[in-house]
This record gives C-alpha cells, structure tokens and sequence, in this order.
C-alpha cells in the first residue's frame, strides 16, 4: 500500500486533523486574516497589556512618540482641511436637506473622535456627497425637510446613530467580509450614478429655480427642470458658472503641477468667500439670488434626546443607516487602505469599522449626521503633508473657532455658489476612463458597473447598488458553479503537465488521461464536476480509438481543490464507479490538506486504496506505465517521454 | 526578455483570446457542460436530422428498436408500479387535500407524457408526498380544501401548470445550474422534516380525529393532537397499527432478501385491498372507522377551463408552483441520474426538464397535479426490472382500466389503511444515519441538513427549504472570500514544492517565499488575497531576521487560479508595490489560460516584465537563485537542495 517512491516523496496519510483544530484554523482565516494579535506574542504580561491598549486606541501609540516636527506638517494639513470643511460641510448638508450648520458641526466632533480610534495617518473625517442624498432620499420618505423639519432631523439623527452602532457591530464581529461583496466596479458605477443624480439636484441652485421635485431619478428631474423652465434666473446661472469654472480650473491646475495642490484646496473656501462678500455687498436679494440663511453662532448642541426609537419610524432609519453605514465604511477604508499601500502600511478594516462606528454614534448624540473619510479631504490632507491624525485635532479646532465665531458670516453664501462646489466635485466622480478600461478589460465587470451606474440614476440609489451587487454575486456563483477544468499534456523536455489548450505543443502519454480540477468540489458544481470528467473521458476515448490505446489511468490533479464537501466526495465516488465500469482507474493527484482530511474521513481514500493517490503527476505516470504496458503493447516513444 | 530556459518551456505568451472566443467556450461550460450536440459532428445532413429528433423526442430512438424480450420484463415493472400508484395516488391526493380520484388521474396522462420526452429508462412516474403536502400548505392559505373545494382544485391545477411553465423554461434556457444549488444535505433535512409533518398529520387518520388543525407546524400539530385527544378511536388505532406493522415488515424482508422486493412492492397494495375487504364486509361505519368515499368511474376530464389566471389568485399557484416545480426536478433528475449510474448512462438534466415540465403542463389540463420520479416508485420499477420507459405506458393502461371499471371499489378504503400507507413510506425518508454520516465528516453540512429539518419541522416548508439553501450558500460564498493560501517548501529528493503544514518534511530555500494562490481572485477575496500575502510576506521576514537571508523572490504559484477580474488585477498591483518598496520581486509561476489574458490585456505582465513568469517552481528558483547568491551570500547545501 505504499506508492511505490521514496518514503520522503510519498503523500501524507496521516490522520484527519481534529475538527477543533480545523475550526480555529478556519474562523483565524476568516475573521481575523491579518493575525492582529501576532504582536503579541512572546511578550511579558505587562508589555502585552501595553500593546492591547495600543492596539486599540491606536492614539496610546502615537501620541507620546509625537514630536513638534511632525505638528508643523499636521498644523498645516489640518487648517488646509478646514477651509475644505467649511464649504463641503455647508453644501452636502444642503444635499442632505438639514440646516447648513449640522454640515459644520460634522467637522468638529467626529474628527476627534477618529484621532483617538482611527488608525489611519491620513483619513480626513467629513461628510460625503453620496451618503448625504441617499439620507435625503430615503429619511424624506418619512418627513418632509421644510414641512416637518424638526422630525426630519431627529430621523437623520437616528439613521447616523444606527449607521454607528451597525459599523461598530461590524468591526467588533469582524465581519469586515461584508464590505469585500463590494467590488470596485459597483463602487465606481454606483458613485458615478450618484455623481450625475447630484449634479441634476444642483440645477435647481445653479438656474435659480425655485421650484423642483422631492424625486432625485434622472427622469423626474429632468422633467421638473424642463417645467419650471419658466423659473429659469440668468443672473444666478451666470454667477454659478463662473464660480464653476474657476473651481474646474483650480482642478486643472492641480492635475497640470501636483505641487499646486493647495489652488485646487482652497478653491472651495475662495467661491465662498467670493460669494458672501458678492451677497452683502451687491444684495443679492436684490437679483433674486438665493442665499444659505441663518446660521447662528456656538458649538454642537447635544441631541441624544432626539433620537427616535418609536416603531412607526424606526424602519426608514434603520434602512438609511444600514446602507449609508456599508456605503461609508466601504469608501471610507478602501481610501484609507489606498493612501496607507503608498507609505507601506496596512490598515485592519475591522478596527477601523470601529472607528467609524464610535465617531458616528458620537456624532449622532451631538448634532452632527454621518461621516466618513471623502477621498477629496483625504487627498488633500495628504498632499498637505499630514504625519498623525492629529491634522485631524487641528481641522476640529478650527471648525470649534468657526462655530464660535465666524459662523454668521457663512449665512450670506449663495446657493449658487454651493451647487458650484458641489457639482466641480461630482464631476471628478464620473469616471468615465475607469469605465472605459473595465470596458476593455472584463465585459462582465463593465456590465456590473453599468447596471449601478443606470440603476442609480433611473430607478434608485439602494436599487442600483443591490442590482450591481446581485450581479457581482451571480457572477461569483456562476465561478463556482462551472469551475475551469483542463486536460493536461507533458511540456516536451521536462517532468511538467501543463493545460494543452493553453500550451498547444504538450504532449499526452498513451494509456493516460490527466485532468485538472479547478476549483473547491461542493454541491453548487459536484454533479457539474463529474459530468464535465465523463465528458472529458468520452471524448479521449474517442480519440482513442482512432489510435492503439485505450485511456486505463484517470488522473485527476487536484492540486487546485482546496476544499470538497459531503455532495463533492459523493460524486467521486460516482465517478468512480462509472469508470470502474469502462474498465478504467481513478488516480488522485496532490490533495491539499482539507481535501485529504475529508477524503480520510469518509473513507473514500480507503475505497480507492492509497496506491491511487500519487503526490505528482509525473510520479502517478512513473509509476503506473508499466501496468499500461503490461496489459497493452505502449511504444517505446510514448514511454521516453514522460 | 526570455525566461532563461528552453523554448518548450518557456510561458505562453500569446496574445489573449478574442471576446468572443472566450464568452462562446464559457457559455458552452456554463450552459451545455455535457456537450449535447457531440453526436452530430461529423454527420451527413439526413442523419443529422435524425438524430436531433431523436435528441429532443428519446421515444424515436428507443422504440424503433423495441423487441417482445423487452416487453416482458417492461410489462412486469409496469403492473408492478401501477399497484403502488393506486394507494399512493389516493394517499398523496388526500395529503394534498384533493378528492383521490385526482392521485389516479395523476399516474394515468403524465406517465404516458414522460414515456415520449423522457431520457431515463427507470423512472417510474407519480406524485409525491413531500410536494403534496407543500401544495396544500400554499393553496390552503388561499381557498379551504373542505368548504371552497372547486376553487381549491382550480388552483391547484394552476399550480401544476405553473410548476410545468416553470421546468419547461428552465430546461430550454439550460438553467439546469439552479438545481445544483440544492446540496445533498439540504435535500436530506428537507425530505426529513418534511417526513416528519406527513407522518404527525397522519396522526388524524391513525388516531380516528375529527378535528384537526389546518397547520402543518409541528407545535401546532401535537396542540391539535392534544386538544381532540377525546376524540381518540382506539378501533382505528389498533387497525392502523396492524397495517403499520405489515408494511414494515414487508420492507424488513425487503432489506433482508433483496430478491423479494415485491413482498415490499405490493404490500401497500395488499393493504388497500384488505382495507377495502374489512369496511366493505365489516361496515367500517359501525366502529366509526372513516373510509375515503365516493370514487367515481371513468377518464380524466378535460380542465384547460378550470385554470385560473386572476390576479387575485394567481401569486399562490405561482409560488407553490416554483417551489414544488423545483423540489421535484431535484428529486426527480437526482433519482434519474443515481440509477443511471449504475447502468453506466448519463441523464442529461436539461432534457430531462423539459420532460418533467411537459408531463406537468399536460397534467395540469387533464386534471392532473404535480408528478415527478419518486424514489419509491422508481426503486420498484429498477427492482421489478423495467428496461426501457414502456413501463410507464404499462402502468398508463393499468391505471386506465382502474379508472373506467375498478375506481369505485377503492372508495371503501379505510382512511386508516391510507395513513399506515403514508406513515410507512415516510418513515423510511428519515435518514438518521446519513445524518449522524453528516455529523462525523462535515459539520458544516450536518448544520445545513439540520436546518432543512428543523426549519420544515417547525417553520414552515418553504422557509425551512430557503434557510438551509441560504446557509449552503454563505458557506459557499465564505470558501470564496477566504480562498485557501499556504507557503510551499520543497519536497526533499524532487523537484515538487508543496504545502508546508501538510508535508512538514518540505524545506524552504533560502531567499524565497513560495505561495500557492487556492482560488479565483475577484472582488470577493481580492483584498484579502492581498492581506494574506503580505502577512507571509511578514511572517517569513520575521523568520528570516533569525537567520542570514532575506525574502528577495516572492513566487506566487497561480497555478490553482482559475480566473481573476479587474479588483483582483488591481490587488495584485498593491501586492506588488508593497513588495517593491520592501525590495522584494513578486514572480508569477503558472498562471492559466483565462488568468493569462486577464494579464495581458491589463498590462499587468508588461509591467512586472515577461522575466517575471515562469512556468513552474522550480524553473523560477532554478534562473533566480543566482540573483539571490549576487546579493546575499548564500550557503551551498540551501541552494544544492533546491
């Protein structure tokens, strides 16, 4: 019973490994891949206490390494930050329908709280476009922001809240998993169809109209725009475009001379500035151009009070803030995770899940709605030369002063100037090059992105995702379900066996037929499996007969199975059986660790008997020829070659 | 730019395949995996023709070449299955709460249906118990059984028509794939619980009840049990249990001597017919003994006009119809295809679809309900020697002269008698064993039958069904995210490299970190393909600072990487970064056909450069080592090993 080669060379039959070991194995794989605790080992108690804390609170780590070197970069970055949070803060709390200033405290409190619990260097914490519509969208199904407007924001309050404590959830169940069914090309498309539903909200700032539709679809508001065309103000659109411009410019800038970085930062704070010193002192009211209002003085008023627990609402709440939850956790740290690959670091998305959770519960008791880290602030924030978090502490503290101080200043912004800011930066978001590259690379990747894409701008934005996201995993189980499997063919001039659609010139050997398996062997692609093996051995047998040789070896290479269940052995041992009744032999090639366990476990290696399994294919073929020989006359040729 | 070795060995860098090329061969093993067509090849026009009408219609290819030595044995099997159809189509039909003339309605027209289309020699066509029961539970919700009966039966039927539609299609549209996404396991619990409700609600009959609980629960159920316990008839107990008794022990000598099959075979018969005997001469109504009633003479009626397409109505059929169309496709095509193994055949599961789907669509016009391939029925006909489908035509013709000249003899049948009939067919539908067989060898499938079982038991049939094929598909789709990687080392006295936790014999060589990649990389696991790669990366680095060498090569062996999409290119780049600014190379051994053009066609090849790729391990090592020893002082017995 042993193969035939060496002791060292032969397959290792030793004992299953026990099901506790398996598990932990496997829950250590899928919950905690990254091995967070691995710092851990071999330390005194009291260092490993010190580490723990480290770990999570990841500012117990950096702020007593912090130096005054590092704050003039962080001092810098941080004020760079604000005059960004200023003007975004203002316009997607516009986005969201809720009083501009809740815009302006969602930069003062979260950021802190980040510095404490983030563990990313370069994360700028604010508020997003996209979250701020689809909570626009979803809350004014309840509500209505100007009728209702006190229940509006207790609900957008309370979807922040649930946002925060699903993230947190998240994080501590590490179930950062969730966020990976995100595939790029969904987010791309999905902040693509968000980018021109917002652009198409920001026409009623830019034209001055002054009625509109609740609907974001692309249809209804084209319709709105096209019947209240009547409303149409040419001194605001011409306002609004050459704020417009000038901020295209700035971007431009930027893309022309990387170093001019801060043109394109500041470009914002410079529109609003421009605009309020216009407003007062050219009255605007006076050309009907609308401004921002009343925006009073002092910092966050708490508003745990206003949450709203009560089962008649409860529902739009959750909904928003499941969704706006996944949406900024999946921005949020594919950005962190970008920006930490180009200084070599890698960022634990479960921890951070944390982070962001805290800073929204934080945020959702103190007046302030959901944040994330928006790519805009995040790169600005780096290229301003941020080293810690603490550029995070400073834009807190400019926002404080702001609140305390400046705020009323802010009241004569005019709309116009805010869609301006807002549609320069939804224009970055549509990237039709991305697009266009998914296009030419994996039809099927561009076809998930397109139906976000579409389906956030025709039906609606949860639509959208949740189709793209269904696809994305239709195509994941199609994988599964059909996995790739291959004949294979001796390379000439070597011992290896290679696909021989991919390499035409391999060559087979007489009396063999090698397969590889190409996937984990379960239920979804058992029966498939064993149909496609019968197939390929029909179809060799037909070859066959036109030659002298009859196939009497089965191989099959499972090199690439990593795991089989209960359906997948029961289907080899189908296999088995019909090939046992053409006369042929079933050889196992290279099964991985969990594949033998389970094969051991079930007895199937025992049925087979161990002398089928071979630990390559070149020594199964060794081995075997001469019984091929044995009962069939093999030339001489066919043998040389393997 | 040449991987240093022979032509013949050297990476296929051809250019990738046209779209169309690959989107053709990926339909073909998505949608006709058993290449249906491979017969025609090579064919003259007239043959062709033929053959496909012998493709799509088995009858014109079987029966041309029928012969009396068949019928004899088909005749056997067939009056064989038709003596199990008589009590289980009444049986069943009072499962599904419908008058039993319709139960042998149901083993008349589809046999005959199936006889044409069908593709298995051994299925034995007739109802089943499991969707009998399903049916009663969706259409009870919407019509009573007992005070609305016409509409009842219009839906039904319409069900039936709707289960039909439902095969047909997916057996055109080759969907065939939807089936293979219930597992072995979830089928087991499914089939168990769904025993276990048929076997309590027969508790009625047993128990001689009068009144029961519309619900199929299994705490309802034993309430109901309960409740009417004063109703007990300890008469209709002592009968049933006699019956019960007879029928197991007929299927005891069944399993003792497989060559008395028919004992077990006729045994339901036998109870029928003394059931019959003792009412009829006994006067079952004096000891209060409920028999089945009127039955009345003649052929299925025409019930085109009795479906029922109003929109008031119509999301019941359509629900109970796909559920039940898909349960008894699984049943069906499993049982098929298990005993055509055995006679080394292969069903084709697409054809066999529309088979069934045509059967149910003819049915559901000709008062029939919903009939697949059930075990029992089918095990009987193999058992009694059935050699082609004339059996089922056989068992058409005996149900035909029980329709027109015996039907009404059956109305004596004690309710009983039926109940001892189901009681004992379910019981051997509880597979215990498989169960505990689950537990020992894979967990995760034991909790997916368990809760099929228990879900069915004590849910509901549809939800008990849908929880266990969504938890087979979590797991499924957690094999994805968390794909198997493992650290390669080589085995000693070869040149195979192969997982280090299963062969702790493998040694590494020095200056080398050898992984192999166990899955697909897309959206699902790109990022934490990536994570897990640089944790090796990190783990060996903190090997390697013990000793003299440094990690220089990364070899990613992708040989197990069956396909990858543009978040998994996008990964590999951050892998490859990361590793640059470590001073690291990341070398790409083996990549596939479908991996290979992703490669190229992304650039991602022309960026690593083609010296990059390798064939195998060992060409890598073999061209690279000498890199190594140019940095790093290298000790000879590391690199004789390699």
């Amino acid at each position: 019973m042993t193969t035939g080669t060496e002791e060292s060379r032969s397959v290792n039959f030793g004992p299953p490994r026990s099901f506790g070991t398996v598990l932990k194995s496997k829950v250590k794989e899928t919950l905690f891949p990254d091995d967070p605790f691995h710092l851990l080992k071999n330390e005194p108690l009291g260092r490993r206490l010190l580490k723990t804390i480290q770990y999570f609170i990841p500012i117990c780590e950096w702020l007593p390494k912090y130096s005054l070197s590092f704050f003039k970069y962080d001092l810098l970055a941080g004020i760079t930050i604000a005059s960004l949070a200023i003007p975004q803060g203002i316009s997607y709390a516009n986005l969201a329908k809720i009083p501009p200033v809740i815009g302006l405290y969602s930069s003062f409190v979260p950021p802190l709280v980040y510095a404490v619990f983030g563990s990313s260097k370069h994360l700028a914490v604010g508020t997003v476009a996209a979250c701020s519509l689809l909570i626009a969208e979803t809350i004014g199904e309840l509500a209505s922001p100007t009728t209702n407007q006190e229940l509006y924001i207790s609900l957008v309050f309370t979807a922040t809240f649930f946002s925060g404590l699903f993230q947190t959830a998240l994080g501590i169940l590490r179930l950062g998993i969730l966020i990976d069914f995100l595939a790029h090309s969904t987010i791309t498309g999905f902040m693509g169809g968000t980018a021109v539903l917002i652009c198409l909200q920001q026409m009623k700032g830019l034209l001055g109209l002054k009625h509109f539709t609740k609907s974001t679809g692309v249809v209804d508001v084209l319709k709105a725009i096209h019947e209240n065309r009547h409303e149409f103000n040419w001194k605001s659109a011409v306002i609004g475009m050459v704020f417009l411009i000038f901020l295209q410019f700035t971007r431009f800038v930027k893309k022309k001379k990387p170093k001019l970085f801060w043109v394109s930062a500041i470009g914002p704070m410079a529109v609003v500035v421009a605009g309020c010193l216009f407003a007062y002192f050219a009255h605007a009211e006076k050309y009907d151009i609308a401004i921002v209002g009343p925006l009073k003085k002092g910092i966050n008023e708490p508003s745990v009070n206003r949450l709203i627990f009560n089962p008649k609402y409860i529902y739009g709440p959750i909904k928003a803030g499941l969704i706006t939850g996944l949406i900024a956790l999946a921005e949020g740290i594919a950005i962190g995770r970008s920006f930490a690959i180009s200084t070599n670091e890698q960022i634990d998305g479960n921890k951070e899940m944390v982070a962001y959770g805290l800073m929204n519960i934080v945020g959702s008791i103190t007046s302030c709605y959901l944040t994330t880290g928006p790519f805009s602030k995040t790169a600005v924030n780096v290229n301003a030369g941020c080293k810690t978090p603490m550029s995070n502490v400073v834009q807190s503290v400019c926002m404080m002063m702001v609140l305390l101080f400046l705020a009323p200043l802010f009241s004569y912004t005019p709309q116009v100037a805010l869609s301006a800011i807002i549609i320069s930066a939804m224009l970055g978001l549509i990237k039709y090059k991305k697009a266009y590259y998914l296009f030419k690379t994996d039809k099927f990747d561009f076809i998930i992105c397109m139906s976000a894409f579409f389906g956030v701008s025709f039906i609606s934005m949860d639509m959208g995702l949740m189709i793209s996201v269904g696809l994305a995993l239709v195509r994941a189980l199609l994988y599964m379900a059909r996995p790739a499997t291959c004949k294979l063919g001796n390379i000439p001039n070597s011992k290896l066996y290679r696909d021989i659609e991919q390499y035409p010139g391999a060559t087979t050997i007489p009396g063999f037929l090698v397969l590889q398996i190409g996937s984990p062997i379960y239920f979804a692609n058992a029966n498939f499996m064993k149909e496609r093996i019968l197939r390929w051995v029909r179809d060799e047998n037909e070859l066959a007969m036109a030659s002298e040789y009859n196939v009497e070896f089965v191989l099959l290479d499972f090199g690439a199975v990593t795991a089989i269940d209960t359906t997948g052995v029961e289907s080899l041992h189908e296999v088995q059986r019909n090939l046992e009744c053409k006369g042929m032999k079933m050889i196992i090639i290279n099964p991985r660790i969990d594949v033998m366990d389970k094969l051991m476990v079930t007895k199937f290696i025992d049925m087979i008997g161990k002398d089928a399994v071979f630990l390559s294919n070149e020594d199964a073929i060794e081995a075997l020829r001469f019984s091929v020989q044995g009962s069939k006359q093999v030339d001489e040729e066919g043998l040389k070659r393997s």
